[in-house]
């Protein structure tokens, strides 16, 4: 789904061009006498809409994979790529703290892709939705010259405490909570730098599986909700590019400490002391980054502490708000190698 | 959305490569202990999906249009093209008799396109939904090398006589059934033939006019709901290719009376005799087709005559199940001169 500041436009240091485009998006679809605006409960630049329909609350995504840009049909990984397809619409609903229902796929198939390809296709994106819960139930395939997927996905939302339906937003961040993510960062970014290289061994296998199949964190986003976390989003464009939008979103600093930040052993082995900044920057971890007040998250750990590292806190909301600052051991202000994630160029 | 039959794979006149695809695409989707599938109502290969939700039911179509394919960059029309994008997904919630709702756009967006593009592209997408329902919610872009968009849209089913939800879909049709359709068809075919001609005139203008500012008929597919038709779909790729689809889901033989075909008056002023094949072979017009018992068509007339055009019967559902019969003035099978519509080589 779109965020303001999504990566995809990133990448050629155009911050003012096409950013300023999906700020138009934004603003033009919401102008004009349109009488339908006091459904959407909640609109662009959150993980999903939430919208009142005449029977309930409906969470909507839509994520779109294009050949060259976010896979290469020339590796032939089209199980992977199916499974991550539905992956990151998935981790989308997870992000809300949703459950995904139902899925609508649209292809464009450039002439002469064998059968092969998208038999091989659906059973990756159909074992991603059988095991993380939606399915498919209609699509388009169009003739295109460029290979594309989109994914549209429908979900509802998680229920909290007192049963009734609730969600996570970007936008729930306050003062004094602390900021955790739900697993180790960067394996997926690592497993990428791995493949590009071309040399394997049994740790570089680790992370390019982390890399194709991920895992989105349903159950996880389902608990947050229940247990009155309020704030969250999935980790899919880099850890500080992500904590960033709910800075901005909360009208908030954010303190991330660097050393707490859970990183995968195998991208330690592989990549020594440049492997944090894979976790700070990398993306496509798909993992669940939220803030909630300590005594909820202390809750949180004693149902499975496991998945909840407390990685930094929420500090400020006046002059800097927006900022995310990462301090390393030494209490120092680290500066990240990289910023934002950019797929198949990261 | 997916029709099993869908006419971007008919263009090159192979009809096993891709139609295989399709086919696949409904078998891979409902493969493996899914444990929705009961949530699924009416799945692929109607105008939408109906789904079953916990809050309700749910329509869910999506289209996408591709550069070069179903419009042209270089034309440079982009609020119209926003507009027919918008039109073709609230046609096919039109199709289902049902009321649109909430929409994603996907937005595949190649290097050094203007802003002014998108503000036009929305404007007209979003005056679209402002006319005839729903409003975008969200959605993604992304770069790619060919400019593409996708958009999925949600709906919710009319109301029948009783006031509660139903909905139309393609294999309701009966024998002794008459065949109707909503208004005259071949314009937008028409207009998109005058428009690579180049040479323009007052009624060419007013047929690309229809060809560029289709409307989908919501009310009247509301109107059919409550008035106890089963039975409808919208002519998207041309009417003969459109009612085969209607024959085949609905196991019967349908008959067309090719004089009862309504045209558009600037049609037959411009194209002459070739008018009916343009009537009965070109898509995109967006109007209803639809069967129902006569005493049903003969209430609808009385609300609203101009809307109702009896264009033939359903005539066998034994020995020619399947098959759509053009009979002419005097009476003999009329075979026509083009069979389904390729959008841009139309």
């Amino acid at each position: 789904m779109i965020a303001m500041n999504d990566s995809s436009f990133d990448k050629d240091g155009d911050t003012t061009g096409e950013f300023g485009l999906i700020s138009r998006l934004a603003e033009f679809s919401f102008t004009g006498k349109l009488k339908k605006q006091d459904s959407v409960l909640t609109g662009i630049g959150d993980d999903t809409a939430v919208v009142s329909t005449p029977s309930g609350q409906l969470l909507l995504t839509t994520d779109a994979i294009v050949d060259g840009i976010h896979f290469r049909s020339i590796d032939e990984r089209w199980y992977d790529i199916g499974w991550k397809c539905a992956v990151s619409n998935i981790s989308d609903i997870a992000a809300m703290g949703g459950v995904p229902d139902h899925a609508l796929v649209t292809l464009g198939v450039p002439h002469g892709v064998s059968k092969d390809t998208y038999t091989d296709f659906y059973a990756g994106m159909n074992e991603a939705f059988e095991r993380f819960g939606g399915i498919v139930v209609g699509g388009d395939v169009v003739s295109s010259p460029t290979m594309f997927v989109n994914l549209a996905l429908t979900g509802h939302p998680g229920s909290n405490s007192s049963g009734d339906p609730a969600w996570l937003v970007r936008s729930g961040a306050r003062v004094g909570d602390l900021l955790c993510v739900s697993g180790p960062l960067g394996g997926s970014a690592g497993g990428l730098e791995v493949l590009l290289s071309g040399e394997m061994n049994p740790s570089g296998q680790i992370l390019v599986d982390r890399h194709f199949r991920p895992t989105p964190r349903i159950k996880l986003g389902n608990l947050l909700v229940a247990s009155g976390v309020e704030c969250a989003m999935d980790v899919s464009d880099g850890l500080i590019g992500d904590v960033e939008k709910i800075a901005k979103a909360s009208n908030v600093e954010i303190t991330i400490e660097m050393s707490e930040i859970p990183l995968p052993a195998e991208l330690i082995f592989m990549f020594g002391t440049s492997a944090i900044d894979l976790a700070l920057s990398g993306g496509e971890d798909y993992e669940l980054v939220f803030t909630a007040p300590e005594t909820i998250i202390k809750q949180l750990q004693q149902v499975d502490a496991a998945d909840v590292c407390v990685i930094g806190r929420v500090t400020d909301d006046d002059n800097h708000a927006g900022r995310v600052s990462v301090i390393d051991a030494a209490g120092e202000i680290y500066e990240p190698i990289r910023k934002g994630w950019d797929h198949l160029n990261g």
